[in-house]
């Protein structure tokens, strides 16, 4: 076990990620510590489970990840640590972790509870560097989950993922903007196939007070560029792109906005 | 062979270069894996491989690139493994790659044939995660590109570099404008040489319809702080730079502007 | 001795961190390169100080942290190694290693006088790459500084964290505002202590013709979420936040405002 992920909303002009480095390097110097991202929006812990939930299949066996996005810390939600198949996570008990350690499957759930194994710290509002950082390094030493914490029955879940069909219409919505401005909705491969949608079909797309028609696709190039279209995209989700452009430039929308798929 | 870099335009805001790092970890852990950058300008192949070229010269022997700025994702364009002198390039045959391999001298080329080897993917729109990244772990774990892909007589070259001399005086353009606001032009030193510039002469330098007079020298601080000047700065190209300053603020231009720089 | 930082201000679009950290693998592939942070204000070499004293106490025994923000480069400031307790640092002679250097102890200084050690370069604009990282991969191989450099008796000082205190008032100034909008003061602990000022007290903040008072806490969530509050965070200094908000826009103020902070 050496490679620990980082997702936080940190962002990187500070110097709180490399706090977190430096403070695994002195407890593990073999571990390979990857960024996941750390321009989570600030807070939202949604945006983070979505990320998080994303990369997880890609990481080898044993990965340990850490998130942190944390607008409870120093209060009273715990710290966690979930043992999933292949991989732990260590962060707050907010749901930021829940759907990643889902989609792989939990086995058990700790929290954190032996401060004593930790390094010392001066202050309570940095969790990140002063709890789960050094409990990451402690997993990848060898030590186990239950060296560290105790186990709990319980933990917050975070429900990403529902979307409501009705009547062969999928009433989805916008979960997240990619930086090339793809519109990723909540709509999954299954949520497609439940509802009888089949690739290279045009759908009936209404976002807002708006409708529009776009087919639905497997590569961007199957349309011309600068054209809408709809994707199941790398991370499994249904999109609302622009070959080669901006669609959420385009369609002037961002996170959290109703989209009503319809098969034409 | 330890090294693999990654450029891109994917962002760091996104989890896409953890999911691309996660799959290189799982196939090869030792792996060490550093980013180019990640900032390129959307689908902007040229800016893409001008960074690529300005690195090569500086990695260890046998480094492993990968490049991915890939508009044409999807699309009938090739999947190349390129062999140069010290280094291997992966990535999309745009002309991506050709600039910085073609720095080192091209060995052979290779198109990525053998998917069979690479791990099954859900889609068709993420190459960087599902064919570029994979390749590139293969082989660092030392496969031969023979063994991943079939070997082609062409590739698509992209001429970056080409500045017309003509009386003295050489009509060039600034080809990337870097985070300190200096503007790099497509002239090298042999250009200079070329052209009969010295050091330590005073151009005139027109920029649209002005001219501004400035001398070229060997460091920021030979001119007053504030001040405009030339300079083959790192990466072997001329620079128009201001002291301290921002010279693409100061003359107010940015990437693609022609220049025309004359001996007085 | 396997550790290396970097703190820059060369941003993270551009290849420069690049180029430094292929410079530093060529000489030395076991090296574990750490990004402290790439987005220090261009030339702010007193951002860069903060920075870089924040992270030292952090990091493994016998790190080399490789600090650059260089008005200078090329004129006649030194290139220095700074040996400290438990940390080597590399960087311009210009105050940027100093405060970080003294929160550790300083040993011995060098003025890094061995450029025939060094890779051969083309131009006397980007000594981040040409000397700094190059000599921090000598020491990380095992080099001396007294190998690369000789001993000098003196170095550039950086007064960051001197606070005036006045009739139980504490005359201060926000030295950092982080990407939380949290605004970090040169108020240490100790500043507070002597001023007599106790946790959980209420204090009166001016900042310009404005007066708030705020309540001096251990947590965020002490106080309502949108609350101002006073919080000696991570860093170990005084910072005026609001819970899940961002003080800076709040208040309207930045980096380098005074601040009085007056005992009710």
């Amino acid at each position: 076990m050496r490679v620990i992920t980082l997702l936080t909303d940190y962002g990187i002009r500070d110097s709180y990620v490399a706090e977190v480095k430096g403070v695994i390097l002195r407890l593990h110097p073999e571990a390979v510590i990857v960024d996941i991202t750390h321009d989570i929006g600030k807070y939202d812990v949604e945006e983070g489970a979505y990320n998080l939930a994303r990369v997880v299949r890609y990481f080898p066996e044993d990965t340990i990840h850490v998130g942190v996005v944390d607008p409870g810390v120093g209060g009273p939600r715990k710290p966690l640590i979930i043992e999933a198949r292949g991989a732990y996570f260590v962060g707050p008990d907010n749901g930021l972790l829940a759907p990643a350690a889902e989609r792989l499957g939990i086995r058990r759930v700790y929290e954190i509870t032996r401060m004593d194994l930790l390094p010392p710290r001066v202050s309570d509002v940095f969790h990140g560097r002063d709890i789960f950082a050094p409990a990451a390094a402690l997993l990848a030493k060898g030590l186990k989950p239950e060296d560290i914490g105790m186990e709990v029955s319980e933990y917050q879940r975070l429900p990403l993922y529902t979307v409501r069909i009705e009547a062969g219409r999928i009433h989805a919505k916008v979960i997240h903007v990619d930086g090339f401005g793809n519109l990723v909705t909540n709509v999954t491969y299954e949520s497609l196939e439940n509802a009888g949608v089949k690739l290279d079909s045009t759908l009936e797309v209404q976002v807002g007070d708006r409708a529009y028609r776009m087919p639905l696709v497997r590569n961007f190039s199957a349309v011309p560029v600068g054209d809408l279209l709809l994707l199941v995209a790398g991370g499994g989700y249904l999109e609302i792109s622009v070959n080669q452009g901006d669609a959420s430039a385009r369609l002037g929308v961002g996170k959290g906005v109703e989209v009503i798929f319809t098969t034409l």
